[in-house]
Order: structure tokens, then sequence, then C-alpha cells
């Protein structure tokens, strides 16, 4: 890439501009962290969602997963990671306090947790549903188990354990 | 391997003495399906189990997968595969007549299905399930969602789906 750069050069300049249009042009949602052209993003400010239920997720990545399969509808709140201690991550790094005043204020009925199944999400989900909990809010989170196209015998064995114990009426 | 036993033929004596003694010794459970060194099986013949649930499994490998786990208790029926169309298998070349019989004639609860998360492995599951619930019996499946260490931006679409559809409360 720097080679490409560097042999032509006619594209340094449009690639410092579109640099610089991203940075004027991008903002970062003060509601919720999503990025978008406008601050409150396009999700905060659409009305036809689905007022009741916030999903906390760890990026915008997450945020573009649960968007792309169209199964989630109401608002979201991006954390920015999670707790870890290996990464020397607490929680005042992440929009937790962000999260908490926005249940307190807002109308939501459930909160789920879109974390990852990871022990940093795990750690994390615990810690946000310890806050979010005396607020009288619903919180959840997504099932675990065996995903689409996965054959039982190649899942390892908490996976199975935790599909077994979340198994579903057929 | 064949080289191997080529170069070194006091090889050929031994694999054949080992072939035939697990053609003599190994049996296939004529009540579930399972290999053992005994017809009805270890886990058929273990009265410490619990008799109330019947876990139906692909094959072998799921069935040691499930022990593996340590999740479940109970008893297992093998289909010997799936049916699928592409393969030519259909529900004759399954096991699903001696389930049906077990069913009927067995004290279960409930049947667990643990098959693949596949088209065809859910094929059967239904078909199962619609054979099943006359004999009023409790039929299951394992839970679809997110395996353990997954990241949320990871999962296809319709297993974040299903994840989000069988949330639980955290």
């Amino acid at each position: 890439m720097a080679l490409q750069l560097l042999t032509h050069r006619e594209g340094l300049g449009k690639l410092q501009q579109a640099l610089s249009a991203v940075d004027a042009e991008i903002k970062t949602c003060s509601t919720c962290s999503n990025i978008s052209l406008g601050d409150p993003c396009h999700i905060c400010t659409d009305d036809t969602r689905d007022a009741g239920s916030l999903c906390v997720v760890e990026g915008v990545d997450d945020l573009w997963a649960m968007e792309r399969s169209g199964a989630f509808k109401g608002y979201y709140h991006i954390l920015g990671g999670v707790v870890s201690a290996i990464d020397g991550v607490g929680p005042e790094d992440l929009t937790i306090d962000q999260l908490v005043n926005r249940v307190e204020k807002g109308a939501f009925e459930e909160v789920i947790l879109a974390l990852g199944a990871s022990v940093d999400g795990q750690t994390t989900a615990h810690l946000i549903s310890r806050k979010l909990k005396p607020l009288g809010v619903d919180v959840s989170a997504l099932a675990r188990g065996i995903p689409i196209g996965a054959e039982v015998d190649y899942m390892d064995d908490g996976t199975l354990s935790l599909a077994l114990k979340g198994r579903q009426v057929f």
C-alpha cells in the first residue's frame, strides 16, 4: 500500500482529502457512541424503532452485525470495549455510566446484553447487569448454543452444556 | 500407512488380529445403536442414569461429544445419520421406527433432539418431533446461539437472529 502511494503520488492528495473529510464529517453519537454522519446518529433519531428495548454491544462492528441480521429493531448502546484485567480496561474506560444514565432516564423495558461469549465479555455482562437490575429494567443476554450449520460432535464441552441447559421446546 | 505396512511386514499380522478382535468383540447395541463391548451397551445397562430423558443424536461421535461434556445424564438413541435428499437418505434408512418404539414402551418424559444445526439436521428433527409428539412426550432441541468464546461481530445473521430470539434472562 505504501509503495503504491509512493509510485502513484497523485493518490496522496486524494487520500489526504478523504482522511480530512472523514475527520470533519463522521461524528460519534453522544447518545449511543455509534459513528454516523450526524450526532445523534441515524439510529438514535429513527422514531420507527422499538423504543422499549436497548441492545448493549461492545463496538460499532457488533452493532453492524446486529443490524445486518435484521433481527433487532430497538436502540443500541456501544460500550467501547469490555473490562479486561489483561488489557488494563476497567469499567471507567467504558460507557457504563452513560448506559446507567440512559436506562434511568429512558423508557426502556428490556436491556439485551449482546456481548461476546468470552470471559471478559461475560464479566462485563455481569457487571452491567448488577448496575441495571436495581433500576427495575429486564436484563437479558443473547442465547448461548450451537451456531447455524454446526455439527454436535465439533462443539466444545461448554457450549454443549449451555445448549443442553438452554434447550427449547420443539 | 500402506508403505509402512509393506516395509514392516511383522505389523500385518498384528493388524489382522486387531481387526478380527474388533469384529468379534465390539458390538452394536440393539437398543440405542451405540458401539460397546456388550449388547445392550454400557450406557443402556447403567441404572444410575436419568431414566426420564432420552437424547437423540446422529452418530456415535455425537454421543461421545455429549458424554464428554458431562452435561447429559440420561439415555441415548443413535439415528445413524439424518435424512438427506442429496445423499439419498430417507427416514427408513434411520432408526426412527426403533425410536418411536422405545418412546411408546419407555417411561421417557422428555426427548432431547441433539442434531446438527444444518438443513438436514433440522429436517430430521421436525420429522421426529411430528412422530413423537402424539405419544405425549416432551420434545426439545439443543439451544441455538453463540458458542463459547465467540464474538458477536463474527456470527452469521441466522445465528444472531436465533440468539436474540432465544435470549435468556440474565
